[in-house]
């Protein structure tokens, strides 16, 4: 029987003017389904991974299509409660290479998701045939902790392996507030994405993006270093760094720590066509690098590699299989057409 | 000095799939600015009256773009607040001939809108140099009772005449609680347009469209004489009829009531390329040809053929000018390029 | 645990111009997944039916495509062979009114699915746990008779009922070769959609669509007994009638035959934004109403409704739900909007 | 050696807003290239017709672009003269149904073919191999009077039988203009389109669209009947007769008068996709039947079956073949698919 | 009461082929609206600046688009004169990297503007609440010379500040005649932007864009000196310093001298989106800083900034808030999503 | 009369999601017509050179389609042979920077083309005013080995010069069987583009795209030099080197070696609109400079700048003019508008 990587989170729709118009030029708009959890979900999904959704979306044709683009990739929504208002979505602008940032306005408030009640998700059901629990910081920040705590509690009777995604979005809430929500969950995680949110204030001067690469990596292995000291051996600690040299050209590289050891991957330097949820794809690899068996290192490498060919992707899940990522990692020489 | 027709109400962003697709076919979506006094507003302005829209509009580049709508069409957003969470809006399916109705998915609730206090709105500036006040019953029904009370009470104080559109929308509230609020808003307008809910109620099964159209017109005139009788003579109580042969093609036509006599305009007869802001077409028409001193029926037989006119367009507002408007109620032959 | 309806076909790629434009006049095609069977998948799938398609795609991202197509719909793909040379596809110009009729050039030649060999099905597997085996005349004609004649003899060992929709397609055999090959076939069917080919023959002039309605009607109704005579009383006869009243308006009834018993459903008239798959959506509206356990007037009304439904569907598979179609049944007025 | 039909006039690029849309809606518009000969020729061109356009457009890339499309279809382009400062358009919206007209904004004046010299074309040349010239009223109203005189005189030096469409356009120049420069040109033609202007002025009234269609048909036979009076026996007389139900459907049918004869053809009723340039194939409908030897029946019919079929195309030039016009002409059902 | 910046010119259409595609591939065009002036007033419209743009449009609707266009963006259309021919317009191609520059059709000759008569403009109405009027070197060149020297006498009269882009267009005159048109005009200005024309044929070789940078600004630093010389000290002088990569990439950076003293902006290096209207950003951050009464360097650095950021926004005019400016000019890191 | 250059090959269309889409998320898919020789044919008759493609199309409106593409930049289409069952064509996803490279399946097998007889083409007509012959090695490749042996055997006896574009495609053939096939054509050619395939099999490892550019200059000016040894110095060698720094930008230069003198042309630097059809167009740069008369040196820059400019033009085809290349190879400054 299937053993299922189940994800709980918001799903939310992406709204953006066609190219490079601005929102008060456009008459119509591009749409992407997305939401962290909803990201990992699809990369798994399309990859071959039995993997389930839970969220809460409203009863309605809305609904119904972001239903129907995650049975696309073979994700599981069984467990999709139905019902509540609305679905959270955002407004976004492309950006233009280093004149313009892209630029996100939210509208999640009061969505479905948000409104929903804790019985609205059985976990004992949803967790019943899993083999790993993925979680973000971003389902507290938007009011549905019970349910997280619940979910957690359930996979910890089932020995479910749990990762979670730390994943601060600060137009939700404050360092502070996430700081003191996130911290007792971290010790229930056996992964970890992120620095967790103090060593960041204390580090935070060494992190900016306007830091030199160099000294930018040498905090992110220092924090990793002090979240193992802090929160024990036993668990996998993972970040990626960015360097964003402009709205259009980035560099991706990232980094784990398991029992005292850190691992670096391959640096990635690359145009960017949509950057939105490369984070998830980062945890969707590392979590199926993990899951086919693959070692440390390797995983990774993979991770990373299919973060950074999530940047060539428009819409904000990854839509690249194994084997581009893996001939992607294997250096192949990019530029000449396959036929 | 410019007299401004003044109106107040909660604008909205549509949202629909191109052509006929469905929803769930769709990845891009046509955006039109929309909201009953939004269109109102719209259409006055661009035949060149002074109009001024009072809302309150998110602070950001969404709420930004709806105001260079507004501007366009000359629309004066001085007194727009600014601030709150987000703008309502809502998913629209274009319907199919007689196979698919149109279908409408609201989400509004908790807009800026909604949510503004009644000191974002200074009724004193607003209407300083206003000679018309509109207002519609969605406003008291998306929870704004007392900013629209207060609206009126400045209005009365200058003697500003009001017209009032009782519009109401099942998706947010019930026909009793609708019936409880408007009913007492009704004395102070000059100008009611619809019919009184308890008359609907009353008369229901007479309105519906499944009865012919002779008994339903017939109901429309002893529902206005009804009103005439609650409300007193010296109002105008207007109202139209419409009779939907098929989700692609109807007939149209209106009444009006004053001092003791009903007008019955043309009845005009089309295919829809988007029905959205018919009836506020014709509420703008009447103000329009009120404010140009007209008589009664030229009064209603303009309001009639605006909102017929409103038919031929894509999106919420009209977008049909002065002189088109008299074209076609002087049966201009359609059919024939105009070169 | 679930029993799947199953279906075996060919699978196409629909592409045709923009709009009204002729194909020669675009630079760029609509494209839709379609063929007979996958379309009645996808009607099952998004009705809520478990549903199969055993098909053979090619083993590249065209073919990724279409597989992600039919989950979208939740159509279980898991017996669908990969491998092969190329997707079967047509070209389409949609028509215009009285003036130009739709037109179509296949190019279905040398697909995967035509070349597959039977041992790229395994009948045991796929029908382990179904409960209904759809098929049509379309498969033995691109050459799969073979492999239509195991998964029949495997259905027929597991006592699950068969429907067939005898669907002939001039462009792929003749009259007669159709006639040679599918009358073997009929015995085993439980349902038999469509007049078998040498009645069609002998009554070909009156089932003309330039005869008038009403002798076409008696002659679909003589048709279905003279095969109830042929065939036997305890099979299902369908069919349905269709007026073609111009390119974009058409109207549509049905029939059906049980133990010498004619039934006949409403007659829909409706225009038409996209009629491929009309027939398709017939099919499985009756499969679906059967599978709900209606009794038979229900199942030829539900059946006939769906099929008119589609005709307001872009694409090749009907797009509306179990609601959308009762409520049409239920004679709802359609062009009110629905908000 | 080919035996050209060479056709003398200005090309004209249209504008319009996409769909319904009103110009001020519009961020992009569509463009199709057009003017009266232009759109001859094309017809010509792709129905196999040795044809040869002769013009002046702009020495840049725009003019190329017109210079592809017609090549596109056929027609010679060899005696195209090149230079001078623009290409003359027109903006153009389409209308909807029975509320609002077709509109057309001309921007033609001072376009490189108004302000050609006439020894930009050489007629001994652009004639020499030629068994037809066709030309119309507009060429004399943009001013090119002296250069149409030319190529008319060199046509009957050469024996070459000349059609001459009136074609009025009220844009352009005054009905007494017209009458004034267009009368002295009728004598050279053997083959005349439309009624010329000063019977128009008789029998306008007649003629008026709101005229019922029998009156206005006896008008145009009167019509026909007094030119032919008026200019010799030799001839052939020819019009259509178009009934503007809506903007959306019309009814065509034609007349020509020959050697005192009038011939009617069948009447069609169609929806319009557009409906620029039904002249024009009328006119390109009668040479080609001629040039294929067929007697004047036939010759009218296929005239006006080509016109009403242009109804369904986009775009100013036809693009139905000569065997789907005859398939139309032998009343083939539409509203089938083709396949 | 406000206080107007006024600004008078030709507005322009422009039509360019969607993406990278050639003119002749392409079957629809985008369509901006333009014009140097009417970039102007458009930045400072939607920067919040109290503005009027001062022009002719023809008097039917494709002229109504251009003034809704203008007064999205609050620009004050009341004494835009109505009437004449056609609006002026042109034809792009854009260009791609290093291969093929963007190439430009004009197409304004006989335009209502250049048609205009000199009443047909009140500058005593006009000008009556300004306190700044900004012209070009464009005017004169399409023939308006006397409506420019009565607006700028009617401006002296009033003591109304001045400033005149150079602005010099091969396309529309010499430069021996822009010379002896504009020199006469410099001295009434206050503002002069670019270098007067003979300065450029004197230093035309150090200027060409193959010249090294320093050089090139070498020789704009002489030439703002030698300005200063002829024309005297009491004024500002400005120009902008490009340095063209690529077609897709370019560097900017602006110098002022006033007063003797030279002052230069920061360099920036940039993707380019669409470079047009790039000056008349410029220009427009100049009057605005200047008006919101920034000191000298923060004027230069401001309209620099502007100027850069304009390449970002697909259109004529430029579409950046005075905030993204700033935050630009404070060099905020881009390439983070701002979420 | 003119001597036109005659080509041979197949002709195909090419599908490609738009913009960075993959295919699973596109539903419309780009169409562009291609195949290398209607490539080369294309860009000879935009430069007004007389050029004929001989090929078989399928006799319905998507074989018409491909004409009319032909004949838009005046390829003579007279020998084209109509019939058979397809068009072949392949689907293509654009690839993104160093992330994604182009990706293509082609669906070619069972073409028109592929399955024509030889008696189709009718060498004598088609070469009777021909003055070159172009073929590559995709066309026995596809299995018009003897077709092509016929034409070969033609021009030989006109002593029509042949140039052969050894074009080899991993996809259609092994490098074993190309080079058994196409090594005995060579002698017939008096112009060969490409290495000989076993010289590309011994020397592979220096011709991989990851060696340095300079050594595999070296190798490829070493390949020449051992196919002159091998085939006699009476022909021309041409090779083209490309230097694939990513998906999005690459170098290209050209080598030409005659009479045992090795030309080398400029090399270009540029980013990539679509790269397909390169090779094409320097194919036909060479043939058009020949024709022209240039010298050996000038041919070579030609062909070079003309595949180089190829890469900015969206299309299988070349679309820039004769000027556009001369004014790209004067070092023109790209980056300035052309206004």
């Amino acid at each position: 029987m299937s053993q299922y990587v189940v994800t709980f989170g918001e799903m939310l729709i992406r709204l953006l003017p066609p190219g490079r118009l601005r929102f008060s030029q456009a008459d119509s708009l591009d749409m992407f389904f997305g939401g962290a959890e909803s990201n990992l979900a699809v990369s798994l999904g399309q990859w071959g991974l039995p993997v389930r959704y839970v969220t809460k979306l409203p009863d309605h044709w809305v609904g119904d299509g972001a239903i129907r683009y995650l049975q696309q990739y073979g994700v599981c929504t069984r467990h999709i409660a139905r019902g509540g208002p609305r679905m959270g979505l955002y407004f976004m602008e492309r950006g233009a290479s280093t004149l313009r940032s892209p630029k996100v306005v939210y509208d999640r408030s009061g969505s479905s998701f948000a409104a929903a009640r804790t019985d609205d998700f059985d976990w004992k059901e949803a967790l019943a045939d899993a083999n790993w629990l993925h979680v973000t910081g971003i389902t507290p920040a938007v009011g549905q902790l019970t349910s997280l705590q619940e979910a957690i509690k359930e996979a910890k009777r089932r020995h479910i392996p749990i990762s979670l995604d730390l994943n601060y979005r600060a137009a939700l809430w404050s360092r502070e507030e996430a700081d003191r929500v996130m911290r007792p969950l971290i010790p229930d995680a056996d992964t970890i994405i992120g620095l967790d949110q103090d060593l960041i204030q204390g580090m935070g001067e060494q992190l900016l993006p306007n830091q030199p690469y160099a000294k930018r990596a040498e905090a992110i292995r220092r924090g990793l270093q002090q979240m193992e000291q802090r929160y024990g051996t036993g668990k996998v600690y993972l970040s990626t760094l960015r360097n964003p040299i402009s709205a259009a050209r980035n560099q991706l590289s990232g980094y784990s720590l398991q029992n005292g050891e850190i691992r670096e991957s391959a640096l990635y330097d690359f145009e960017i066509v949509d950057r939105v949820g490369a984070g998830d794809a980062f945890a969707a690899g590392y979590i199926y690098a993990k899951q086919q068996g693959m070692e440390p290192q390797p995983c990774i490498e993979f991770a990373v590699a299919a973060a950074a060919m999530k940047h060539s992707i428009e819409g904000d899940a990854n839509q690249v299989s194994v084997n581009e990522i893996q001939d992607f990692m294997a250096g192949e020489r990019y530029g000449v057409v396959k036929r």
